[in-house]
Order: structure tokens, then C-alpha cells, then sequence
């Protein structure tokens, strides 16, 4: 198997596993007064520091979720609809995760102004664009670090200075899930005051996630009960999968960066009719093709059955047919989105000649079955 | 050790353990469109499904979370404050989970009036009072199963009768986290709309619970995104999580409930000094003792000593030392309350006598410093 869709998720690095396996024992629950307890607390505590350690921030400032999603929703509904009163303008992306967009709507829906900005054929967008849309009244800035469709590095660490000018109040929340270990993440440094990731993206297992909250950051808790997390995200923690998280951050070892370039250079080479999607500022963990002419679940399909395992987009959209929001805002026209496949990549080695050929050959079945 | 804390959380069942192992290999995202995304979903269908059948509900009715403070998050805020145009008048009781009465203190901010009913000596709240407590403005009630700090059974399945009488079209809510296969719970023959459960407390692992959403119940989704889970609950399922939930439901094997009858007789018979909290209508899965003179705190930790791992209240208020609501809600008195310690069952098989005669032991040297 020759998996290639590591920006839907991955599969857990082996200390990841181990973390799990040691929770069977280490049971308790974190809100006990008694050792076992204790001991699960020490086990959330040792993750956060070692997440707050990578991003350059205090312990105290990282929360954990069940996941992006939920560390997105809080960040934006949890801010905004605490801080009504100091504006009802937000700014956001077109290319933003749906767990981004779908925030925004419901912002939309309780009296907020949204302005989505543009990106260019890049897929990013322009810091005088949003400098054009900031007012005085917006208190609200989100902006992903890296597009999970494409990898497509967006100027993160730009933001807050061009915020700074026109509405200094304005608080930037950075949906950093496809960017945390792939690229470089300060938020003290860069002015982020709200930061989403995710552990299933970095080798720990599904369901645990975190939100960096900075100092003076006021949010609403999305979630409320027994008080855990100083009473920003109560429930009992999930143990299992905040230890996955901290062990694969831990131990993540990074993608070399010239795989995607490889893999990039060798379809360009033995395959004509393409286009690859986010040329610039890359991740170097997403590559992008259009394979033109192709439907793209029909390659997805017939990819895995020669073992190898891409993605058509985003796999929580990818359930539901419908065109990429992220390739027609980067002005891709239909069949560009229809034939384009998702290659994502973790530091785990594969033959890229085999993936060439077998892409080669089945592009080539698909388009004579097509003609 | 004796591990008599399964109120808080339980040591996870071995085929839950497996069950988690085997979510390693198949690490798929369930929204993948490839074979491993599928196998991923197929787990979480095969538990949704033996949940489904526990309850005698539809697997198109249960919908998976984050653990039962979402779930209750849920069920309430997104009941209420998607209905509030059918009315502002809900009920819950006074000794609910702080996951439910915090979701209702949030409901009193936004223009909700809320009636806490109370409880009698044993715990309960009775039919009638919640027959003068609803009006025709009343859109929902929310009563838990199984009451966490003394096992107190609530009658959950007369409730809805009650409700349609005067109220009908007001929604019940059931907080099932401690009666979820302790006490039979039949959402569609009780009339109950909505149902939170927890894998935690079965046998499971921390981060997955459930809400099960009867035919024709309108909620908002608490977190929005990618529109897994029919768009009711978006992000990547916690599928370990998942996983673990639906193999300690399927391999679930009750208390014998002679243990807390047991275990209650021989303390009356050789402590003095002490008050059994809820002693009617009892799941047998905790057994609630005071012991008078005592600060429970110093008594939990001595028990730790000899290896007996026991709680004070609920664990997730535990951590902040508040004297417990429910205890307070039945009439106890500042003394009971503060001596209160609660045992909560497994079918772990313990030594009893090692149990009470240690508890004889520490109690007696505790009230000796103490005088």
C-alpha cells in the first residue's frame, strides 16, 4: 500500500500507539482526586507542553478539543458572539476549511458581516486585499495557514501587522491544522491570538485536537459542564487521544520536501493534459493535479486498486460530490476540478516511479474509455 | 488495588482495548472515498448499530460525540435555542450533572425561564411537582436516568406521560451517561427524544459518547464544519473512540447488585456514625455513605493508601472543592456533606471485608485525630 492522502489523516506513528496502549492502565480519570487520576492529568499536562514547546507558547494557553473542527468552531463562534459589542465585522478566506465557513455562516445568520477574501490562480491571498477590507468595526480576522486541498502556504505571519494598521483591536485566529510541523508556527512572534490544530494530521489518532487561546483573549466556551480546562472546554478529557497527540508531536519527523517536488516534475514529464494547483509557496506535504479529462473518483478508484491511496479533495467534503471551493476560487474551471486528485504525503518512503507509472498508464485507460 | 471509582470512569474492557489496536491498522478517515476510508466508517456504523439495538432504536437515530458533556450540550442548547420561537419555559431538576445544569444556566442568559425541580430525601423528584411545573409555554425537560453521586434511579420512563398531559409538545431530554445499560432505557417506548450516553463509563475509553435524536426532533448542530454525521455533529469521528464504545457496549456484562447491598450492610453494621445517601430506587452501581466527623478528602486518600480507589462526589467537580449540590438538594446537612464518600461498582469481583474492615480501620483513626 502506498498511501498518499496523509492530509486526511494519518496513520499514528508507533509512539502515538504506545501512548494509547499505556492508557489502558493508566485509566483514570484526570478529575480524581486520587493517583489515578493524577496520573491521567500528568499524561494531558506532558502534551501540552510539549505542544506549547513546538509553538513557542506557555501551557497554559492550549486547550484541547475533540479535534480541528471543534477547536475552529470555539475560536469563531466562542469569540465572535462574546464580543459582539465591539464590532459585527469579520473577515475570512474563500478557500477556508469547511469547519472555518461554516462558523462564518452562522455568524452571518446572527447579525455579522463577513468579507471573504479573494485568492489569486495561486490559491493566496493578497495582504492589500485584506488591508482594503479591514474597518474599524472589524474585530475578526481568520486565515488557515496552509490549504488542506493544496498546501498552498497563505502569509500567516503577515497578518497581524496589516491588522495592526487599520484595526488594531481586531484579533487574528489562524486555522493552523494542515500547517502545524509543516511549517513554521509562532503565534507570540506572528501576533496569532487563536490557533486550531489537530492530531491526527501529525501521526496521533482521530478525535483530539487543541486550540491556543493568547493572554487577554476573551471566547466563550462552546462547551459547558463540569468545569475541566479552567472551564473553557469542559467534559472528561480524552485521555487516549491527547496522549496520541503530545507522542506524535513528540516524535514527528518532517516530510522531505523534495518528494512533492519529484512526484511534481515526473507527471509533468510523462503526463500531458495537466495542471498542477498551487505551484508557489507549497507545504511541500500537499501536491495538486488536474488530470484533464478524467473524472477524478474514477483514478481514485483505479489507483486503489494498483494500492495506492489519493484523495479527491478534502475527505470531509469528499463525501459529498460537489465541485472544489478551493479550486474555483483559484479560478480553475470545471474539468480542472473534476479531473484534480489530492497526493499527500508523510515521511514514510515510496516508489515514485511506481505511482508515475501506474498514474501514466490508468490517466492514459481512463481518457481512451472517456474519448 | 480495588478500583471502586467506575462512576468517574471505568478501566476500558479488553475487547474495547482490542478494539482501539485494531483502529491502528485501519486508520483510514471515514470520509475518505477510498477502501480504507470505508473500513473506517464500517467501524463506526457496526458500533452505532449495537447501540442502536441496546436502546431499541434506529442506528440513523444515534449520533456520535465528543462523550455525554457534549451530548447534554447538544440536546439542550441545540433543542432550545433552535425551538425558542415554540416557547421559553424549560425544567430540569436540581441534582443533574453540572454538563446539564450549566447548558440550562446558559439558557437563563438568553432569555429562558427554568424550573429546577427538587428532590426528596432519597434523591428523587417527584411526578407531581413536574405536572405544576409545566405550562403550555414549556418546550423541554431534561431529567437524568441515573443520578452520579448516589445512583438514585429518577423516574425517567413516567416522565413523558406526564409531559403529554399537560404539555404536549414539550421535549424530554434524558442525561443516560450512569443509566446507559445499568437500568433499561427504551427511548421510543418511554416517549424519551432525546438520550445522552457515554463509552466512558462502560468499559470504553475517554472522548466518545453518543446523543440519540428521535424522529422529528429538530436541534442545531453545537459544531459545524465538514457535515459528517448527516451535518448533526461535523469534524473527523474520534473512530478509536467510536470503536471502543460500541465493542464495551457489545461485551458489557452487568454488576451482580448484591455488591452495594452487601458492601451498605456491612458498614451499617460495623461503622457507626454514618448516613447512607439514596437509599430507594437504586441502579447498585454507586453506594453513597457519610461518614460523620469525617472530611471525605482525608478519608479518600487514606483509603488510596491501602489501595482502595474511591470518590468524594462526582469526579468532575471534584477537583474544585464545592460541597455537592445533589447531597444538598436531598437535605443533608453540612457535616453529611462534607463526609460523603461514594463507591462505584464494576463487575470487577473485590474483596469486600478488606473493604469495610479497612474503612472501620481509617475511619476510626480519622475521627481520633479529629477529635
Amino acid at each position: 500500500m502506498i498511501y498518499l492522502d496523509n492530509a486526511s489523516t494519518t496513520k499514528p506513528n508507533i509512539e502515538a500507539e504506545k501512548a494509547v496502549i499505556e492508557t489502558f492502565s493508566d485509566f483514570g480519570n484526570p478529575s480524581s482526586l486520587h493517583g489515578l487520576g493524577l496520573r491521567a492529568e500528568k499524561i494531558i499536562t506532558a502534551s501540552k507542553e510539549t505542544i506549547a514547546r513546538v509553538l513557542g507558547v506557555m501551557p497554559q494557553n492550549i486547550y484541547f478539543t475533540s479535534g480541528g473542527t471543534e477547536a475552529n468552531n470555539t475560536a469563531i463562534l466562542g469569540y465572535c458572539m462574546a464580543n459582539k459589542k465591539r464590532g459585527t465585522h469579520v473577515i475570512t478566506t474563500k478557500i477556508e476549511h469547511p469547519s472555518v465557513l461554516e462558523p462564518f455562516h452562522i455568524l452571518e445568520k446572527n447579525g455579522f458581516s463577513v468579507t471573504y477574501l479573494d485568492v489569486n490562480e495561486n490559491g493566496e491571498i493578497s495582504l492589500d486585499d485584506l488591508e482594503n477590507a479591514l474597518t474599524e468595526d472589524t474585530i475578526f480576522v481568520s486565515v488557515m495557514a496552509v490549504n488542506n486541498e493544496t498546501g498552498t502556504i497563505q502569509p500567516f505571519d503577515k497578518l497581524k501587522t496589516v491588522m495592526k494598521k487599520k484595526s488594531p483591536k481586531a484579533v487574528l485566529h489562524v486555522d493552523g491544522v494542515q500547517g502545524f510541523l509543516k511549517v513554521d508556527i509562532k503565534p507570540k512572534a506572528m501576533g496569532i491570538d487563536l490557533l486550531s490544530i489537530s492530531g491526527h494530521k501529525i501521526g496521533g489518532i482521530k478525535g483530539a485536537g487543541a486550540l491556543y487561546i493568547g493572554d487577554n483573549v476573551h471566547i466563550n466556551p462552546l462547551i459547558a459542564g463540569g468545569g475541566q480546562q479552567k472551564n473553557m472546554r469542559s467534559g472528561t478529557e480524552n485521555v487516549a487521544g491527547i496522549a496520541a497527540f503530545g507522542a506524535a508531536a513528540l516524535h514527528y519527523v518532517p516530510v522531505n520536501k523534495n518528494i512533492r517536488e519529484e512526484l511534481k516534475t515526473k507527471i509533468e514529464e510523462n503526463i500531458d493534459n495537466i495542471k498542477i494547483n498551487g505551484t508557489q509557496n507549497n507545504s511541500g506535504y500537499v501536491l495538486n493535479v488536474s488530470f484533464l479529462g478524467i473524472k477524478s473518483e474514477i483514478l481514485l478508484h483505479s489507483l486503489e486498486a494498483k494500492g495506492i491511496y489519493v484523495s479527491t479533495g478534502s475527505a470531509c467534503s469528499s463525501n459529498k460530490p460537489m465541485p472544489s471551493h478551493v479550486l474555483s476560487a483559484m479560478g480553475c474551471n470545471k474539468k480542472e476540478i473534476e479531473g484534480a486528485i489530492r497526493f499527500s504525503f508523510s515521511n514514510e518512503e515510496f516508489d515514485i516511479d511506481y505511482v508515475v507509472n501506474t498514474l501514466k498508464d490508468e490517466v492514459s485507460n481512463i481518457r481512451k474509455y472517456v474519448r
